[in-house]
């Protein structure tokens, strides 16, 4: 278990990369066992699924739901069919993402990209059969006390519908090469990354039996987490070279896609950035200090370098 | 309401034209009301969601699920919105499988195919979006007195899924150009055709709280209506012209896909069809004469022209 060590300077210290080591370990194992095997037929899709789900993955999604649960008192296993479910969602989404009929990227995390590898057609159907597969695993859940199958199964088809996470995708779409304003860039990234980040904070809290105060506070918290994270990719993407990021670097100003360098500059961008990370702080008040593990993974999404 | 009427020969003939007109209207009306508005932002994606869901569909998918549920002793408003869950299903499976990935269909029911009009990009987030709103439609239903949320999600989801509907389609894709057998040829149909059939009867039963008899003659009624559906698409697509059908004719041959007239020849494919139509009209024993609608619909899919 990663523990909050007592440092030198006598401030509590989260262990963050024990944290996120056991996470990404623990919803592995999981999710090796939500996908089908390679060798259930048809094999190639069920492969093709699996290439991308097991692609290296921060598995960031997950941990701030594991991190939700266990900042209202649940443990890790209370969080992880839903922490899958989200991350089946995700998954799918880079992989429609990058088809050449959307942004057209070869490469993902330093591997080329799941059409690249099996073929458009194969790609899109891999999406489909994980977007699905989403849905199956919350519904398989046993339950929970203060929430239903009924609520879950609402909370998740809507951060990743049409006015969200679908939408933010189209809006993107439609952005490129046109002059947006810093709002209708924030349009763009409050559906396209912050909503799925909203709904997996809430999903830990949910599966925590979270109270109403407590749920309140985890949709601020992922609101401003997530909007913060799109800002830093944007940053990222011009500051970072390819091999560091594992995609392709530079992608946003050759596809004329605006982002918030573009817009505000480099340093206006990471003030940004710092102010939704602290306003994200803030949500956790609520906590009374038992969200360590969230606060530690709002401060990193911060600082990270790819 | 369509009637049973008395014909001149004496016998109960039922007014399956006149029934698919009412249920054509209601469903229409309910799916306008399920979809957000064309207006609703991003506008173009509403709009393609629109443009293929109020394409013309025959609606036999919806029709087979409230003739099943009526089967079973319930109203047509009772199925409404499971009926609909599955036709957004259907209708994202269209999309995606006209894709140039995929099928690469120009027309489908007469008119330009979805990404004919809206492009690659925004086809494949359509599908997406329709695909996510028939599990967000079916969780928001009030709930079912013999049945769960959690029952209904893993019904769709498994015949959406990557063993059935999905699978379908990718072993199709594999099976192009490869010398199938008959029993192949089957395994493809069952999932990507019978599956979601299969589904949309079972789930007008379970919109009707029907009995575990009832729902297991559902499931076999289904699996042969399903089967048959099938069959009969492929012998069309060899006799028809492209204008009969509505969407390019002979694409089967193009694409060297397995089919039954080519595996079996014309003779044998539509004494197959004829079989197991017979075999869909003896699982409906069952219901004791209850289940006119339903027994209409297999004879008229076994006869359809188009």
């Amino acid at each position: 278990m990663a523990e909050t060590r007592t440092g030198a300077d006598g401030a509590n210290a989260f262990d963050l990369d024990t944290y996120l080591k056991e996470v990404t370990r623990e919803v592995d194992r999981a999710l090796d066992r939500y996908l089908p095997s390679a060798t259930v037929k048809p094999a190639t899709l069920h492969k093709a699924m699996r290439y991308s789900m097991f692609a290296g993955g921060k598995r960031m999604r997950p941990a701030l739901c594991v991190a939700a649960a266990e900042a209202c008192g649940a443990n890790r296993a209370q969080a992880m069919p839903l922490a899958c479910a989200v991350e089946c969602i995700h998954t799918y989404s880079l992989i429609h993402d990058d088809l050449p009929a959307m942004d057209n990227d070869d490469f993902r995390r330093g591997k080329p990209t799941n059409h690249k590898v099996f073929g458009e057609g194969i790609a899109i159907l891999a999406g489909d059969a994980l977007l699905t597969r989403a849905f199956e695993i919350a519904a398989q859940c046993r339950g929970w006390r203060r929430y239903s199958h009924k609520d879950v199964i609402i909370e998740i088809a809507e951060a990743a519908g049409s006015k969200e996470l679908v939408g933010g995708q189209v809006a993107d779409l439609e952005g490129e090469g046109k002059d947006l304003t810093a709002p209708q860039l924030r349009y763009i990234h409050e559906r396209k990354t912050s909503a799925l980040i909203r709904c997996s904070v809430r999903l830990g809290g949910i599966s925590a039996n979270c109270n109403r105060t407590q749920l309140l506070a985890l949709t601020d918290f992922g609101h401003y987490v997530g909007l913060a994270f799109q800002v830093i990719d944007d940053i990222l993407d011009v500051t970072r070279s390819t091999e560091q990021l594992g995609k392709t670097a530079g992608k946003d100003a050759a596809a004329r896609k605006a982002t918030y360098p573009a817009i505000v500059g480099l340093e206006k961008s990471r003030k940004i950035a710092r102010d939704l990370t602290r306003k994200a702080y803030g949500a956790l008040d609520a906590f009374h200090g038992r969200a360590t593990a969230l606060q530690a993974l709002a401060t990193y999404l911060l600082n990270r370098e790819h």
